[in-house]
């Protein structure tokens, strides 16, 4: 039977488990990525795993969110990933390089082998061939400590390309029309792998701009082969020696499978507020634009800017309209200063910003209030560009650039002919914004900032635990009802003990007060507990204050696993009826927790307060139980060798 | 007798007073500029005098300051200043242009002629032969509206520059030696006026660089002849139409001359935290640097930045360093991107940002904690890094350049040959960022997004006031005290209502509740109260908050002419020993004061709840009391044709 090219990579690669989708299996880890705001987490977790080398072939820590530096918190974080990255023999990137995707995808990106990094799109070296994963910040940081990574077998969604582009079509109008057609939820569960004749038609980059926008569809991940383009581009790159051939078998076979037309594809746009809400941009009346922004990491490539800068040469920008453009990397910005193009948009009247990931995600250039915003982004949630009420919709570079010309949200193929951009024979490739890891990295220590907190470690299960009901919560709480995240706390992701300051503050004002007063305790749950953004701070600040379980109705699955690596029991009532015999500050205590989970037995859950006992359970793997006795999985990976 | 260049400007455009230094004057504006941090106010000023048109030849609105737009709040900004360019007939600077003074140099400064600006490096056109004020935002306001701007006739300082520049020491170097001798106080009530054989020297934008940091000598203005090397650069710029010759008489009379000879100086450096704590960079230890900026209005033109790349080019920035550049304007982006240089930058590792003021005024960038940080801008005051233990030093781009590459403090003359810049021999000149206004104006309305409110307006004086006394402060008040001003304000300079609830808020909690419950009413303040930044909105807020007097023991100078423009009477104890007799919530009350100022009578302060009488003095010109009885400038500008 043949083989998909996950399957083949994921084979290579595999450590241990049976692969069949929805099997747990462990693989090899050949390189990580971070940036720097979920990555000062990364480094302060692999701190606390005391290690001394990482495992994998290559990992490189970028700094490409927080660069605007509004305070010292930016700086202090950069300076702490540097020394971290220094002391463990990792690739720093300083700000002003570029953004994490665009550079791994220029500068490392390996056909065959297994990224996982702490960002969701990481899936952009999947145009590489490259099976690139976005993971939390404790599996990458285990990543890098054993060179592993645990997942559920996916299953494979195969799309295959066939048909040729119209002019003035390209890549993002492609992943805009799959997501139309699968929506947001459509890649659960899946690896999307591209086939067909149609992907010849794709370059590198284009490719990239799908995987990357994949991360929409909720996939695992998304791939391309690799093949004669590949090729081509890692030659143009300087890296002909990490080419591999690689492709499905023949006779490959899918748990899905779906054909789509190139040539079926118009310019399209997603309209506020969600990256599937998808028509064609000729479907719309003419709206009037007041910012138009390019770059982030699904459009930023060097072949996206020169489109948009052939588009604007000799032209103006509409008076009306703020275009900011901001680069994948300094290397496509070292191009296009030599090559004139910069110079063009500059004149056209273009706002040129670093090569970071900026207005994506709301670091700078919010709008004004009720703006209509272009972006050539990968996401248009509310509230998401900084300003509330504005309403932005996704385009394509080539109908970005457009519409500053004309100052509406206009279809490019009204547009005349279409600039056609050569690949240049040789990416420029400059190392100036990369710190290699110094050969002796004995006694060099990281350089921790005021705002630079450990990372809370918890304890080993205890036999029985006890205390009070710190808070009960209704139905469907969010992660960021647990642990907000605005752009005043954002600067605290690396600093535990001013975040929990802010802990449950949607809810309650005191909570963190509660939790110091009662020297931790439990929290009272209703259906959905922990739904919305992965957020792990949702679990570790929460750990940092003492909570030793939560018990509710149900759990959402990924802050599950989050408390579940943070050593915090997740529980769940038998009885959901129970839920209504616990208020707040109630005593309460669970006896024989280890000698329940190890025996799969129902947990005994009294209510000293009101001399009540429910019953609990507890929902989870083997593994899982490990690694809640062991007190979290930091306490897990430093304890086993597994 | 001779005269000054200074006094010949101001004869020529002579509106009233009489020309001796300390007499009140005005003259005719013929151009002003605004920035958007002081823009919004001075807009709002001008929408509430209900005019049509604006007297001025040229004026031009710049958004260069709030350009990060981290929330809706200073995009909003940038649209009500568009709207209102356009209404009244100003020019509109698109934010991405550049910086303000850099612009109006290239742009627009005409030599001979009267500039006032809202910002205090407005004197940066000097460097053209222009006087050029910096002044508070209704002064501008008034400009426009009026076409005329008052002032205190100033004394003028001669500074006769003789010798030849070393090399490696630049127009910097020249302005940091004089802050030396003459230190931050040294040009109080002066016109600093250039001459002698060292000018030729200098080209325009050298001398600009020394005309703008001026400012930090307390100079009124700093202005140099305009001569060949003035025509020179007009003529590159394609303005040779604005040229005139002008020079001071060979006999001109100064009230202050000093020497200095150009040969005598070396590469300077201001270290922490004030511009006038000035070494030579050979003085001083290896000193090793986290971060280097390279821009802002004292040092971002095309030489200055073609120096810093020629200097980089094929080098590497040091690993240990962040090099930010901000460029002047987008001209000169333009230019550095066309000729390689910005190519250049770029691949030695330096950061691009946009061209803006930025990280001189806190915007961005702000280093880490304790970090050195060598800057080539014009102050260096504690914490206006963004950063509150940094230690910032500045210096010539040619000194920053140089300690880029080795990571410390360098003297760029141990570095072999300096670089040669040839000024080119057309400056690029684009348009696509300048809106002009329409020429059918009517019918046209500004745009005001939620968090831009009103300017307030105040009543006529009434002939008796009473009230309650609302706060009784210390000595030595500072406007920071009365109207806080940070990071988490300053996108609310143009929403009086949402600053009055932290007004006094580093004294009392509650002032904008006592000031809302008693319908506003006194302050009692003790010896130099108002002292600090001439903040306008220390008085503006105030006046929005109803408080009708403040009677202390003695004033600030530029506070107490913000109270006066705002309608607020300053009024001092005849005998200061009468503040103990009066406490927070006494009832108070003045009859009759209009009689008491008309006729420089003693006021009389009546103590309702103490049943006590005290005598005050009001200091002030007859112009004073008809601002006052007006109930402010703003009103009085809207009464009298004067």
């Amino acid at each position: 039977m043949g083989k998909s090219l996950t399957y083949k990579i994921l084979e290579k690669n595999l450590l241990s488990g049976t692969l069949k989708p929805g099997n747990e299996i462990s693989v090899k880890v050949n390189q990580t990525l971070t940036q720097d705001s979920t990555g000062t987490m990364v480094y302060l977790q692999l701190e606390a795993m005391g290690i001394k080398d990482i495992k994998t072939d290559l990992s490189a820590a970028y700094i490409d969110h927080n660069t605007l530096q509004a305070g010292f918190e930016n700086a202090d974080d950069h300076e702490f990933i540097k020394s971290a990255a220094a002391k463990y023999g990792i690739i720093y990137s300083k700000p002003g390089n570029g953004i994490c995707h665009q550079l791994h995808l220029e500068r490392f990106a390996k056909p065959g082998d297994i990224l996982i990094g702490s960002d969701s799109h990481t899936p952009t070296c999947g145009g590489l061939g490259m099976l690139s994963i976005g993971a939390g910040g404790l599996d990458v940081a285990v990543g890098m400590a054993k060179g592993s990574y645990y997942l559920k077998a996916p299953k494979v969604l195969n799309i295959e390309l066939v048909g040729k582009l119209n002019p003035w079509v390209s890549a993002k109008d492609v992943i805009l029309y799959i997501l139309k057609e699968l929506t947001v939820k459509g890649g659960v569960g899946y690896v999307v792998e591209y086939s067909g004749e149609g992907v010849k038609a794709l370059s590198v980059t284009d490719r990239a701009t799908i995987t990357n926008m994949g991360a929409e569809l909720g996939a695992t991940t998304s791939i391309f082969p690799s093949d004669e383009i590949t090729k081509d581009f890692l030659i143009r790159q300087g890296r002909e020696k990490d080419f591999v051939p690689l492709s499905k078998d023949d006779d490959a076979i899918y748990d899905k499978k779906i054909i789509i037309n190139l040539s079926d594809i118009v310019p399209m746009t997603a309209m506020p507020h969600s990256p599937d809400n998808v028509v064609k941009v000729s479907q719309l009346d003419k709206i009037k634009i007041d910012q138009i922004a390019i770059g982030s990491c699904t459009n930023s490539s060097y072949t996206d800017l020169m489109k948009v800068a052939k588009i604007l040469k000799g032209k103006k920008v509409h008076e009306d309209v703020s275009l900011v453009i901001s680069p994948g990397s300094s290397n496509i910005l070292k191009m296009m200063a030599d090559n004139g193009a910069l110079a063009d948009l500059i004149a056209a009247g273009a706002r040129i910003l670093e090569a970071t990931c900026g207005p994506c995600i709301g670091m700078g250039q919010a709008p004004k209030s009720n703006a209509i915003s272009l972006r050539t982004f990968n996401r248009n949630f509310k509230g998401r560009c900084g300003t509330k009420n504005a309403e932005v919709y996704l385009v394509s570079p080539e109908t970005a650039a457009v519409s500053a010309i004309t100052g509406y949200l206009t279809d490019p193929s009204t547009f005349g002919n279409m600039p056609v951009v050569e690949i240049p024979e040789k990416f420029h490739v400059h190392e100036n914004y990369f710190i290699y890891p110094p050969k002796d990295r004995s006694n060099l220590e990281v350089v921790m900032g005021p705002n630079i907190k450990p990372f809370p470690i918890n304890e080993a299960l205890n036999k029985n635990i006890y205390g009070k009901v710190l808070l009960k919560t209704g139905d469907n709480i969010t992660t960021d009802d647990i642990m907000p995240s605005n752009a005043k706390l954002l600067p605290y992701r690396s600093n535990i003990p001013e975040l929990s300051k802010y802990c449950f503050g949607t809810l309650v004002d005191d909570f963190c007060n509660r939790a110091n007063e009662y020297k931790g305790g439990f929290v009272i749950g209703g259906e959905n507990y922990g739904q919305g953004s992965s957020r792990e701070h949702a679990a570790l600040v929460p750990l940092y204050l003492g909570v030793k379980a939560v018990i509710a109705k149900s759990f959402a699955r990924i802050h599950k696993a989050n408390l579940i690596n943070a050593g915090i029991l997740p529980l769940v009532f038998k009885d959901k009826d129970d839920y209504a015999y616990f208020d707040e500050f109630d005593d309460i205590k669970v006896n024989d927790v280890i000698n329940s989970l190890e025996n799969e037995l129902l947990i005994e859950l009294i209510n000293k307060t009101k001399n009540i006992s429910v019953q609990l359970i507890f929902e989870g793997s083997k593994r899982d139980i490990e690694i809640l006795k062991s007190g979290g999985y930091l306490n897990f990976v430093k304890n086993h060798a597994y």
